[in-house]
């Protein structure tokens, strides 16, 4: 941590400023200037209030040079994690993403009926995808919108899950909901509870993945903040997902971040998917997007798919049918193999 | 509604989808020009689903005219309301706000002793603060920082409530707490759950106010869909509260937009305060902020005042002294007065 | 400016990178810690390239401590700029900005015709205004919109400073233009031109005011900086205006960021004026927001009047008729009373 | 264009209102619904001013149904435009960019020297790329920081191209220069000068190819407007450059949108091109971006490359060196291939 001091700062007023934050367990470096005076505060910060600092009279200003982050740091943990999701699908009876391990989970926004699911699931499952995702607890912005089928959605999930061996991935709003999503292989928190603190403590206590997506407005330092409640509980299973930012652009639903793919791989050893579907809004956008997000190095994707996205209950205009889903899944796989 | 059709759009397949329209229920009146082909859905749309007709191939654009949000709408309530809270610390035995009832909201960022909340009780009420605030569950971004005194901090704020009178306001991140809640007058929710659906809907079988901070990057219409989530399950004393909004100027923690006070004063009868302590995070922009608040038309102020800034164990950089918060008040006051 | 180094770094590329530094003229204070090593560079690093230095091997980091703009800052001086404008409309022949001198400008989005502007200018004068504002070259999104008068509508605005004494502000958009700014007592720089560097540039030779409008995403830092590039070519006389930034809200054109006026007022000497016309998009939202600015310590105030806003070329929308003007005129009057 | 009157409008204000619109040739057609009135205008309604219709009492609000842009849009034109550069370097004598013909334009951000330039023109030209790009006047957020060697600049440039045949792209800051710029073979727009006018306007008038810049927060609908711009002139041969826009992320300089690559592509028929190197600032991003602009169909890439990094005048963090820019064509090239 970097403090700067004022010019006007006397001499005793920095002694008794180094005297306090030596008391505070830090040792301190001081660096004279002709314009200013800078102390380098070394060793465990982790105590030392900044806003507190810059509140001081003599004080200009006070930088963090450390990262927050510590147990999703690459820094401290440089291989990539591989998560494993047990798959009846799976030859070896296992999914695995990150560390070179590439995976498409697909299906539905919502999960409307036990016939649909199925189909999709069969459909995604037959054009390569190793997880089938489903809404069955659905964040609407208005009240007045389709909630989802809640516990129902779940056990038409499970339905499908034992049918096709995909495991299942689906949205929590409440963690008093967590018993039905026993059945449930990754456990899904969505942009608008990714700082729904109350609710990542209680995940770090399960014994599943969680998929975290980035919020509308977060930066991918509060992104891995979030993962860090998670982790910090005792669940290091977490997969990160980008699924577009809120900018002045109107033309797209959100504005798709790939440039967070190559910085979260450096900030991070967590995996990282992107989903084409939420961040663009828009069926005919998401087969560019996704190969866009593969040629970056996603370790997977996140794509709707549904039998009739004409009738979908909510999300059709960006739900991609199966056939396009084949067609999206034939690409990737060609860039895949020259990556 | 508006559904603007292509161009190449033919006869029958306007008229089936006229057709299909009107089994939804709606009147369809068609304007058709010379480039342009132009839908327009009367009656009630909100069974359409714009997405979905988007998807279709004749469409080219579709267009909603009147506004998701009822219940807080003031085209079908014209009156402002006034949330009325009991209050020892009044005369008549009740603080209002709205309706020209202006109420100041103040305290520190997080309860830390019962020293410090009571102290800082009386001097918040002795410069004419109606109602006190005091963070005793704090939603922090990282999970190593201070995150409040939880339940012992709700005590510690009816203690000062007893010794003053005022009327309490402490911020609620989950709906299992709710119970602890029973004291307190008005019940908070911070910028990061306003899209927290599943306390909202909680929210909404409460019998106390709720006052509804904006999400850092959500628009004013997202700030009343919320608070519909909240009125639509009975609940109807919303106040909404301007915080700030993440944009790219990273001189204020975040930036205050006080044109939403005019543009909520249009759109709702809800009353709506400003809150100028967490939008700047700065202490020495209170002050004019306050003012800029009051100067158009905020129908109170939510302040931090913390009895020693430079010690507060969270956002002591915005807080203001005791001192300060007189010289606010006074300040304020005369605005008033010439309004 | 402070340089963190790698942990993997040797001693001896460290020495290396200290001597290299050391002979570019600047003092280097080590500071080694744990998991960090930290270099202060003391003296005049305006020669160091931060973004060569982020690019070594062993650096971590590069942050700068002190603010590239000089001449703008205010540390170098302490005192408010004042800024005189020759005026017959004052009983003194001058109008000042700054310093505790408020100033309004005054009139219509463009100047239409020699009826409209004087017409116009005589409303504004008799309500107070101090200058009045006038559009000759319009940049207009769109080339099939309105452009302006140009030429044309500048001898019309010299034709109302005649009437009424009142001096004249205008928008340049070429420096090729700047013959026919002689009679203009005060030149607009626009928002969209607020880095057209080669403009500012010869804007710096001029020996009038320039009023510098804050770009629709510049930082308030960019905003002096682009202030700077003025006073390096000798013009001090630089008037800041806040005319609101882009954001994802699309309740209001843009949104008006008025905590920039604290925040301009410490880090620059020079006068911070605010234009809620432009900002909000909106009459009826013009009121609020100039009195908002007015509180929280705005310089001045630049607003749009039209003598038949229905009919007006351009931005009609935003424009306030001369007796709205009077109200408003009325109402900063008295807030300026008491402050 | 549609209008939507208020519930409290009467039936002769509407029937004013309809005679007024069909005065200014635009036909009316009107759908009464039980909550709100629309008003279908059909015809030629780009006399019709938007906002002054917003403005009037009885009209809720105003929405227009077509683009404004016209001349680049693909509803108009719906073939790609292929923009041809005459080259030496190329077997037939000329570079072709849009429908379908890939191309790359590398070199430094500044020219510095002839030995500099030279070297990196041959470099980039035995990797793969079809033009040279050069910076020789360069807009400086700071006016104390280097500015280009301008004219010399662009001489250098000239004796690169004499070398290697390779057409040379270079940025224009001020029309004024536009006689430097004859040996120029693509005139390019910064993304600070996308708005202005005056220069896109010259523009308009050149026989050359106009590579523009999409502004910082610029939408992509004001990109084509500027496009508009110089088209309107009669050059129709613009090629259009994603380069980032400005958002709250600040681990990037700016956030590449590359869902603006298909956007566009259905907005217009116009060549659209990416810039990695100036939109995440880091050169380390540059070959995970370049490939994620190629997987999503961009008709070209903008790459900067020196052959000395870490001593680059400006911009050197993101400049990739010759073996790195040879290890992207080898990988574009590939990935060119499967598409």
């Amino acid at each position: 941590m970097i403090t700067v001091l004022k010019r006007n700062a006397t001499e005793e007023q920095r002694n008794n400023l180094i005297k306090w934050l030596e008391d505070q367990g830090v040792s301190v470096h001081v660096s004279v200037g002709e314009s200013v005076t800078i102390l380098g505060l070394v060793g465990d910060t982790s105590n030392i209030d900044m806003d507190m600092l810059k509140l001081l009279d003599i004080v200009d200003d006070v930088k963090r040079i450390s990262e927050s982050y510590k147990k999703s740091n690459r820094k401290f943990h440089p291989e990539d994690t591989i998560i494993e999701v047990p798959s009846k699908a799976s030859s070896d009876g296992v999914t695995k993403i990150g560390g070179g391990h590439f995976s498409v989970i697909a299906g539905p926004c919502s999960v409307e009926s036990e016939e649909q699911i199925v189909e999709v699931a069969k459909r995604v499952k037959a054009a390569g995808a190793s997880m089938l995702r489903g809404g069955a607890f659905k964040p609407r912005t208005s009240p007045y919108a389709f909630q989802g089928m809640r516990a129902e959605g779940l056990e038409l999930l499970s339905i499908a899950k034992k049918e096709t061996g995909l495991p299942i991935v689906s949205e929590i709003m409440n963690e008093n909901h967590l018993e039905l999503f026993e059945d449930v292989d990754i456990i899904q928190v969505g942009a608008r509870n990714m700082q729904n603190f109350e609710l990542l403590k209680a995940l770090g206590h399960v014994d599943k993945p969680i998929l975290l997506k980035r919020g509308l407005a977060n930066t991918l330092e509060e992104l891995l903040m979030s993962a860090e409640y998670i982790m910090a509980g005792g669940n290091e299973n977490v997969i990160l997902c980008e699924r577009g930012i809120r900018t002045f652009e109107h033309r797209t639903r959100n504005t798709l971040d790939l440039s967070a793919i190559p910085a979260l791989h450096e900030m991070t050893h967590l995996p990282v998917i992107v989903d084409p579907s939420h961040s663009t809004g828009r069926a005919d956008y998401v087969k560019p997007m996704a190969m866009a997000a593969v040629a970056c190095g996603a370790d997977g994707l996140m794509i709707e798919v549904h039998n009739n996205p004409a009738c979908a209950l909510c999300d059709g205009a960006q739900s991609l049918t199966p056939d396009q889903f084949d067609d999206v899944m034939d690409k990737v796989g060609k860039m895949r193999d020259i990556l």
